[in-house]
């Protein structure tokens, strides 16, 4: 009759004791977690989460991506891992590239691409990592450095040896297992390890049981799990797999799929490998080689077919993607197998960080709700995360944003874009309110642009912030410049599919919220009108210089979206913080001059309009504490325009 | 037009800085609390209160009590602490006996009278401490004492010389003045100090003047305010406090009131204090001299209108009451000015104590709700409170309660009373349900006695517990006891008279709630039917041995009270907690024993039949997580039933 459950701290089960000691014992020595765990995911470690997966016979995959070779591909590769995030991999993985200074603090490098992947889009991830031609101390100071990084996940491989007449070296790192004991021995069980296996058996090893023999040494020296190299054949798995059982290998057994994409990308792959494609493929291909389009339907409708049959043979629970980098065809494969996420659940408002350290992280200032990756950015030296209530935070200092350009936080689009968008020239104040305005309505500018991205937000308006759209719009016409808002909510389910999180069978709320950019004349006004909602509004006005009008209480931060779940402690993922603000004040003044007002000549009067605004409107942030009624925020503004003319 | 505040965490006003520095620098060295502030009152030391009553032209009275000669005495003060405390006093102050051994641990001691005041009835408390004929380390061990128990402010006086051939000793306290300066040499400013003026002079002083420059000694030594002997004339009162004034003493100076109750005590107080009736009331008092309601009529209207001059005047801000250890009296007297507190606002929903250890503890296990001195008794060696969520609390361990019969913790009601309500013999579990719905109901047992209090709870059903007591009725009489619960609540303004609590203008919220014991046979039937309610209805079942069964995910509490207000985080100041569960169970099953069982002989029948209870019924309680809809819980009771049937 006692449930049993799992516990999300640890990998071992707590089940509640049946005759258990008194209370006042019980409650000393319990293993409770200190943080509510709403997302029990953030909380165990990969080889935890893939062990609840396969427990619960959910099945899932995952996806291999190589580091970029140009900075803008890598800005590319960054929104790559957002979107396809977006369809729930319980992780990716990086390759290293010996050749391209993988450990180093190039944007382009498999260390950083995996550290961006981790901090900034919240994907677990796992960092290849070769031995072969490389000293203890290399190899240490990358495990270390990956570790400093918030990376928990290293596949260790042997890798290609650089010379045509590779000799073992005596104690040196020879083979992946000479890896995975050195990572176990020097690391204890941080890292969980994972290693390759080659359904056709290593095209170097002896013979296929050699080759197993080989693995199975691995897995004993302390790898977690295995990948396996590509394959064509559903059978040349599921018999590899049933070999691995019966010498005795028990860890999970990851197919990894490779969805022809081109027949050159399929001959260089091959080669590579040291794989035969099977004739039957060989058929279909070579007389489409040069239809691209034709390949790569065949190569998803072969993979979708191998896929379905691994999966139904009941002994496969999870699918590793070699994406190529490329989007297309893996998404397509994953989602007529069904096991892309179309709607995916948010743990929280806000995107989480995968990074050990922020998995007790879960609140946050409203501020930076569309700047997710500078906040984690500016928040990366914190030590302890607020947890629970902003007030406790006790590193709450920001970091300085100068770093206005690193690949990850920079703009998607190039200059020439963002110049199409917000004006090749500007003519006053009037054509920066047509840009905001275009941003909220969608509808292009005069010179015919769609307005797609803002320096505040570099992607097109949020599913919620379209349900204020035509207020919105009303406003920005009139030199409102909004740049983030919510509307208020009153209990809507947390599976609601625009304004939900959490998990299911919760109820969210949200106080209504509008933060703007808007001229001293307005400001005036706007004073004078929010005395009549004095009870009502909690606001923070503040200008360049930091010249701060509040009517918030005590520095208390204002909770803005909270949700209640079954058998929880409160959560409340957002709150307005007046001291943040301090700080969110200067990244958001800065943008103008950083993303907008650099865009022209110096002295140019486009650049002298931008930088009047700069220097001369003020940031405004509103809160409407009667969340149970009509947002109020649109009256007020409503008052202040009435109040002016 | 910058906001500046008084802020609550120090008494030094912290403002908006104008001009200030940047964000990133400022959110380093921001003086924000900790914790949300609800109560600014919990944060401030008395003459900080005092400076904010008196800046927001709040008037305000406090209440003087001596400790009682008896332990029953001594209970039965606490419950006038309790009941006086909710007229909302400022602060009380306990007398200090040195006859009877007043800083020792005897239950009628000043230091545990005043201990009690405070960290039971969570009122701001000043302990008296005379000085005179004792040593330095007897008054410094008393002033450590009273600081390790809690308490705040002292109210330092000289006391009267034990022999009639008193002299002053060399180095010794010989006066109010040497306590006061060893207060503040010994214990810096930890203390709030108070002295004793007298309006008349006192008796002992060489002149009205003399005793003025010995005052203004006292407060230049460090006294922070002056409570003033008793007069008879509004005018002596406001020329003292002018006279005070004019050489030099600012601090507030409080009238003391002296509400006329009985020609006896009148006489004997007057013989202490050697001052003189003035004719003029002596001519009402003389002829009356036996009807001690007509004097006390007349006490009433003589200090009413004497504390309406006072208030009238401007000057007096503040009344402080001789009570007498009476509460009819001065509670008409102030109820009649309009000061006591009619509807008081609870800051939270159950009632804070006012030691400074637990000025940030906002959260605690709903199962003590109505034994809530001895939830702070078990917790009273925590180091931290929890603040903001539940699962932060450093120190979960509750002390064992071993001391039913501590008289704080006691029973108001003797052995025949509780014989009389509980029943002299019982025939079987059946006259135990009798109790139980008789105790709901409101309605004379069948022996004719009102069930007022049961061992779970010693006062008469909540206000809050009466909006379900037509179900509690039914289900108390088919054997579900329950001992504890709450309706549904969605957002009822904080000033809803009977769920509200917090400031005005937020929004309360509560979970459904119902604890009982009830017997194997429906628990068994009980479980059946929450199978259909798996996901709405969190519950813990468990027996005396500890037998646990629960569907709580991760040993997570669950938020059943919480509150919304403007421009603060979320407060949620009650859960369910599966860990602390245990600990409360031990103490509701030992009630059954200790309060019940042991008013009948041992081997007795009725005696047998609690043992019984205690040994075979389980304890449950359930939660309904679907807030906004109907509660449920009386749905699960319902089909329990006719399961069984």
């Amino acid at each position: 009759m006692v449930n049993e459950t799992q516990h999300p701290c640890s990998a071992s089960s707590s089940s509640r004791s049946d005759g258990s000691s008194s209370g006042s014992e019980s409650s000393k020595d319990n293993s409770r977690c200190s943080t509510p765990v709403l997302d029990a995911d953030r909380h165990e470690r990969l080889r935890e989460k893939m062990r609840r997966r396969q427990d619960a016979g959910d099945k899932w995959f995952s996806l291999e991506f190589f580091p970029p070779r140009t900075a803008n591909a890598a800005v590319n590769l960054i929104s790559r891992f957002d979107r396809m995030g977006a369809g729930g991999p319980l992780f990716i993985d990086v390759t290293w590239h010996p050749a391209g200074d993988p450990g180093s603090d190039k944007e382009t490098s498999s260390m950083i691409i995996a550290n961006t992947a981790v901090n900034y889009c919240g994907l677990e991830t796992i960092l290849h990592m070769t031995c072969c031609n490389q000293t203890k101390d290399d190899i240490t100071g990358h495990l270390q450095k990956a570790k400093r990084l918030g990376l928990k996940n290293i596949m260790a491989l042997r890798g290609d040896p650089a010379g045509e007449e590779w000799e073992e070296e005596v104690d040196g790192f020879n083979y992946a297992v000479d890896l995975v004991k050195h990572i176990r021995n020097e690391f204890d069980d941080y890292f969980d390890v994972c290693v390759a296996g080659y359904p056709k058996g290593h095209p170097e090893a002896e013979s296929y049981e050699a080759d197993l023999r080989h693995l199975k040494e691995k897995v004993f020296a302390g790898a977690d799990f295995i990948i396996t190299q590509l394959f064509f054949r559903p059978e040349t798995f599921l018999k590899f797999m049933k070999d691995c059982q019966a010498i005795g290998i028990t860890c999970p057994i990851i197919p990894g799929i490779f969805p022809i994409q081109g027949y050159h990308s399929l001959r260089q792959l091959v080669k590579l490998s040291k794989l035969e494609v099977p004739q039957e493929i060989k058929d279909v291909i070579e007389p489409i080689k040069d239809n691209d389009a034709a390949i790569r339907s065949y190569g998803v409708e072969l993979a979708v077919s191998m896929c379905r049959e691994l999966l139904d043979s009941g002994m496969v629970h999870g699918l590793h993607f070699y994406t190529l980098n490329r989007e297309v065809a893996t998404t397509e494969v994953l989602k007529r197998l069904g096991i892309w996420k179309e709607d995916p659940r948010r743990p929280l408002p806000w995107a989480v960080s995968a990074h050990p350290k922020r998995r007790v992280e879960d609140v946050r200032p409203i501020f930076w709700a569309s700047r997710p990756k500078s906040y984690i950015y500016r928040t990366q030296e914190w030590d302890d995360f607020p947890n629970g209530r902003w007030g406790n935070s006790s590193s709450p200092a920001f970091g300085e944003l100068k770093d206005y350009y690193l690949f990850y936080l920079k703009s998607k689009s190039p200059r020439e874009e963002l110049l199409k968008m917000w004006g090749e020239e500007l003519t006053g104040e009037e054509s920066v309110f047509e840009v905001f305005t275009c941003y909220i309505t969608g509808e292009p500018n005069r010179n015919g642009y769609k307005v797609t991205c803002m320096p505040w937000n570099d992607d097109p308006l949020a599913t919620e912030t379209n349900l204020l759209k035509d207020e919105l719009e009303k406003v920005n016409r009139r030199g409102i410049l909004t740049i983030n808002s919510q509307p208020n909510i009153n209990g809507k389910p947390s599976t609601d599919p625009i304004v939900g999180w959490g998990p299911s069978g919760g109820y969210v709320f949200q106080k209504a919220y509008l933060e703007f950019f808007t001229s001293s004349e307005i400001v005036t006004a706007l004073l004078k009108v929010l005395k009549k909602y004095e009870q009502r509004v909690n606001y923070h006005i503040v200008n360049v210089k930091g010249q701060n009008i509040t009517n918030a209480p005590d520095l208390q931060p204002n909770a803005v979206t909270w949700g209640i779940f079954p058998g929880r402690e409160i959560i409340q993922p957002t709150v307005v913080d007046p001291v943040s603000f301090l700080s969110w004040k200067d990244e958001a003044f800065a943008l103008w001059i950083e993303q907008w007002a650099k865009l022209y000549e110096e002295e140019s009067p486009s650049r002298m309009i931008i930088q009047y605004i700069h220097d001369n409107y003020y940031l405004v942030n509103l809160v409407d504490n009667d969340f149970p009624l009509e947002n109020c925020l649109w009256q007020v503004v409503e008052d202040t325009f009435e109040l002016l003319n």
